[in-house]
């Protein structure tokens, strides 16, 4: 081991102790003022950042549906209204959505959207290019602008974190999202958004992962031929290498996955986007995950297969929808407009936008078209007609069009939403379905009186026929788009006209130039439960809105009991290979196991602890598969127990078995020991969760007191030190 | 008469006639989308931008407190928030309003705040420097953007129109605003600001004013000795001009007088503010504004005097409150911070607000201070007492500052205004007091992610110990400000450093570059009434929501009855001089009369008409003095008629009296004619309104129809010919 490293790694662990100590540290006012906020210590717990926590009862909801419209602030809204319908025209579905009388129970107000973390994504899950670890020792700041990573995780999991997590909390620590809770209880699910499938926003209600461009286990590769040689396979991943992806995050090195690969984990009813390629990817037996998702049953629609996703009849658990009709993100409603500096010209001769001939709503795949496709497969689903449902649908290219500084392009994204939200509402009974409709965060487009003469923007003629005159505050270099609406050479972060050339910064992936804003916006809500939505509320307290409409398990303590009926089977294959069946760890995203050796003690295997994002990935609410050594064999006489655990409920089952005569039923644990399936696996042993729960059972479990993460880190560094050997 | 003039007029008048035609027509979609909302003709009528017209009811509330933050929008508080209180805070005031719980009603939902008229405040009214009416065509236009003055105006009147407006519509009409209507109904009223007095929050409240600079009769003139002569004089004044005030709404060309006259004239039961210097300027008999409040029994506090105003202990139309602390805008709480281009600087040092010095809530005269002291003056008033009151209460240097691109004034602001909040929430019972929380549009202000490169931003140290960085998008160009908070050398529009010299632009006044925004924004309420601005709702709709909590009359013809039982009195002072008394002209803003020979049918005397801002100013629900010519004396044997008309209400009162014995009771009309009052005036003929009003009574009533606008304009050329003879 090479002692430099060890030096440095003990020094970030030590770092962490500090910065954690200065977090439990009592508030504050670090400008003199009246501080009567949380620090980032309360605020960084599971609902810690709620306004009105306990305050609000909830109405029960059959059904609930939320609209998330990316980047869709309070301005994104207005700039819309005023070129489709005129400044004192109705988003049909906006605007009703929360509008007194829509509904029998309505409600409207602002929440706020921070995070925690800096904004570059750094915490104590930051990580170098290889993926490894670094040990930032950033975490815990409070960041007053959210990325849709954050913020989904917030109204994912009721839980604030840092920009980049999905699904994390600032430790890396996987936090259940209304999905998984969702299944846990019996829902109908579905998952539906205008990106790719793996963007922030649709990743919240799939995965887990320290970082949100973890879209396949080789990062953002495409699945293309990258060493030429005429075919597809493991070498060409190599060469793609990991992408963005956490090394420990990663299957091949004992994690829980990536995005795609976790959503056939979470296997929601219902999921439709873009985003096609990235299941081009190879896993690590080197099948691609397309052919992943069907050995698991998916009916899948690629890119282009618009008739593929029309003649879609049903979605359920045997036969889940993965429909992904683009390679990336779908194309916009409106081709794009690019805003400028100051002309007369704009002022004489405003913007009209143009339709996109590339828009899948011009073949029957509009935004609203999802959503209508979504509803019904949901709505003829059993559980779905019996329990009810929950859907995400995001308009997601608001946010990326005014990235770009593209008001068409936002809007035409704002307009798509609109439609599916008056979709919805021609489809469900708001006596009985609750549908949300708010943001992630706000955005930079701005109206203003006139164009400002330096920076960016465009003047539109509104339907009314008046002029919307919006400008881009946070960048003055203009973004040219692509026909599938991606900036073409804009990859940089431009400096100002004075500025000096170290002042260049990398901007993140294909994105403009323009920033989010850390705002408070509007979140409206109709049907039943909508009420709680009223007055200031926080993004986390969307995840309680809904977890209580539906009788979730919200809290902690809640949660952890989904995994109290787990059970554990040891089974052989017909070729006498051994692996493990985990079932009801229904308050677990991930698993950890251990193999012992009764006599001796000897661990015989055991599952990867390095990094919160280790071990196996729960398959929600179905049978997770445990593999064990591939030459493993009980020897004869021996006694082994096998554990595992639910890393987020604390639950741990222990089965026992002999190594001889390991087919009959001798062992001494309950279980259908000894039985063998239709495909010919026996089972050898099983067991339940006991209740209560013995200390110190099982794999480590990565507590979350302070020093429990100081020894974290120094384990991430020995794991860190490992990998650069 | 100028040949050249009268063409130019009669094209003018043509033009308006054509740009109406335009209006009349159907609503159209500019842009090929659904245009859903509706035209500008439709818009500008009195309840046209209502939303929820009708649609709710209203509970009754006793009292009814405004709150506007000028310029908060949803980012503007979020700034505050952030700094005073970190990110998870609560603005204890601010916050609380609209919060579900905080009282047995609650509302909160979104605005919109748009006007009608282009951006530089052209209009029907617009006007040249020498006051004259130029008759420009582009009045009707709807703006995105509002200014403080077209916003004020439709909430405090109902009725959408031009930027730079005050309580008049498109075409110049007044509209009654919220404290006339209020006083008519028998409520106790007030008007509280940081800002000038005259400025356009609180200004329309006082007046109708085609032009919000028209703050006295020499527009912003401080009343000090222009010529140098040791004295101040109608010289002075003379050489001061008439400021921005349209010629002919001056009191000396026969119009209703300037914001400051008419402030006299609507005559609250409070005013506290600033904008004391104004009224140093000089009535067209050469007293000063201040001699005249103190003639008309104002209790006056006059700048700097925060023991006279800690002294007032009762408000009542015997002895109004006029207490006006500063002699133009109020200092702020804290000292200016200069947004400033990228540095990293400010990232490592992010800055700290300091309190100033001069801040008046240092002495006990707060915003808090000024709304307690109101609040307890309402209460204390007899009518306040048993019917209510109505009280608006601007924080309005949050805009100001904002337009300097001073994170730490707007901040400062939001802070009083939310301790303002706080304050009455201390002292009214939420079960009969409405309070209603909200700005009249959203500002420049933006938290972003990190400093741009470019444009203009202040990196805040947080009261968490996180940083807020704040980017002021709409120009580059920093704004350094005195101890007073005045820009300094920023009185023009810097252009973009590629710009042409001709691209150069004044800015309007002493603000700085930064603009409004068009957002929706927040409105919230607490009180009976609140649930009222639940949801999407116009900016007008805010008067309806207080005008119904209040019990006012709303509609047109609601306002119009308030006229139905007017009086006219015809009188002589014991020096034998003529003049009239009209009494109970609650409907009405302006009134108009004539003086005419019944034998002869002559014209012996009328008021101006050019524009509808001539004529007589109501003292609203007091007497109105209406002056007949020095030398009118009425001839032997003649027979008179004299009619004076409400130019809102269309109703007439005329009465008839003789010459000869014109000191005895012989007149044909009813009324106390021949008593002499403790004055010595003494009555020579009454009248009552006649109803129904018989059409094409009193003097030419300015219609709304097309033809009839067609002639004002036609009449305002003859003026303009006249004025440049």
């Amino acid at each position: 081991m090479n002692m430099k490293k060890v030096t440095k790694c003990a020094i970030a662990a030590l770092t962490s102790v500090a910065a954690l100590g200065a977090l439990a540290a009592p508030a504050f006012a670090a400008n003199g003022y009246d501080l009567n906020g949380k620090g980032v210590d309360a605020l960084s717990v599971h609902g810690g950042a709620q306004r009105i926590a306990g305050v609000y009862g909830n109405t029960k909801a059959k059904n609930v549906i939320l609209f998330i419209g990316d980047g869709m602030g309070d301005s994104e809204i207005t700039v819309a209204r005023n070129y489709l319908h005129g400044v004192n025209g109705t988003l049909k579905g906006i605007d009703t959505i929360g509008q007194a009388g829509s509904a029998p129970e309505t409600g409207v107000g602002q929440y706020t959207t921070f995070s925690l973390g800096n904004n570059s994504g750094d915490s104590l899950m930051a990580k170098d290019k290889n993926g490894n670890l670094t040990g930032n020792k950033t975490a815990g700041v409070i960041t007053p602008v959210t990325d849709s990573s954050a913020s989904g995780s917030g109204w994912s999991t009721g839980t604030k974190t840092y920009n980049n997590a999905v699904d994390v909390d600032v430790k890396g620590n996987p936090q259940l999202n209304l999905i998984e809770l969702a299944k846990a209880a019996g829902y109908a699910t579905g998952n539906v958004t205008t990106s790719e499938i793996q963007d922030a926003t649709p990743a919240v209600l799939e995965s887990h992962s320290t970082e949100r461009a973890c879209y396949g286990p080789q990062g953002k590769w495409d699945g293309s031929d990258k060493n030429g040689d005429g075919k597809v396979d493991l070498e060409d991943a190599k060469l793609a290498g990991i992408g963005s992806c956490l090394a420990n995050q990663l299957k091949a090195n004992g994690g829980i996955g990536s995005i795609s690969e976790q959503l056939l984990d979470t296997r929601a009813d219902v999921t439709i986007g873009g985003g096609s390629k990235y299941f081009n990817q190879l896993d690590q037996n080197g099948k691609t995950l397309w052919d992943d998702a069907a050995a698991r049953g998916f009916q899948t629609v690629k890119s282009g297969d618009v008739e593929g996703f029309k003649a879609l009849k049903e979605a359920n658990q045997d036969k889940p929808v993965l429909a992904l009709l683009g390679d990336g993100n779908l194309p916009t409603k409106f081709n794009p407009s690019v805003a400028t500096k100051y002309s007369e010209d704009k002022d004489n001769n405003p913007t009209v936008c143009t339709p996109n001939d590339k828009w899948l709503g011009n073949k029957g795949a509009s935004l609203a078209d999802f959503t209508n496709k979504a509803i019904e497969l949901l709505q003829n689903n059993k559980k779905g007609a019996e329990k009810g449902y929950f859907l995400q649908v995001e308009g997601a290219s608001i946010d990326k069009q005014d990235h770009n500084a593209n008001a068409c392009g936002q809007i035409g994204e704002t307009d798509d939403l609109d439609q599916a939200i008056q979709a919805a509402l021609a489809k469900v009974d708001l006596n009985n379905t609750l549908i949300i409709v708010t943001a992630d965060h706000a955005h930079t487009s701005q109206i203003v009186e006139a164009q400002p003469y330096y920076a960016l923007s465009t003047v539109l003629r509104n339907a009314d026929g008046s002029k919307t005159t919006i400008s881009y505050g946070t960048s003055d270099s203009p973004v040219y788009q692509d026909e599938e609406g991606n900036p073409i050479d804009n990859d940089e972060y431009k400096q100002g006209e004075n500025g000096d050339a170290d002042t260049d910064k990398k901007f993140d992936g294909a994105q403009g130039n323009m920033s989010h804003t850390g705002t408070q916006l509007r979140i409206a809500a109709s049907g039943p439960g909508a009420s709680r939505v009223d007055g200031l509320t926080d993004q986390t307290d969307n995840f309680y809105t809904i977890a209580n409409a539906l009788g979730l398990a919200s809290d902690t303590d809640a949660q952890k009991a989904l995994s109290n009926d787990a059970k554990v089977e040891v089974k052989k294959d017909k070729d006498g290979k051994y692996f493990a069946e985990a079932t009801g760890f229904n308050g677990d995203a991930v698993l950890s196991y251990k193999l012992t050796d009764k006599a001796s003690g000897k661990v015989v295997d055991q599952s990867n602890s390095s990094t919160p994002v280790s071990g196996v990935r729960v398959a929600t609410t179905q049978t997770t598969t445990i593999a064990l050594p591939a030459d493993f064999t009980p020897a004869e006489g021996a006694n082994y127990t096998f554990t595992v655990n639910g890393n987020q409920s604390g639950k741990a089952v222990a089965v026992d078995f002999a190594g001889a005569k390991a087919s009959s039923n001798e062992n001494p644990n309950k279980g259908d020991n000894g039985k063998t399936d239709e495909k010919g696996n026996q089972t050898v042993a099983g067991g339940e969760v006991k209740k209560p729960v013995a200390p110190n059972t099982g794999a480590a479990v990565l507590g979350t007191v302070m020093l429990a993460l100081a020894l974290v880190a120094a384990g991430l560094c020995i794991k860190f030190a490992k990998a650069r050997r």
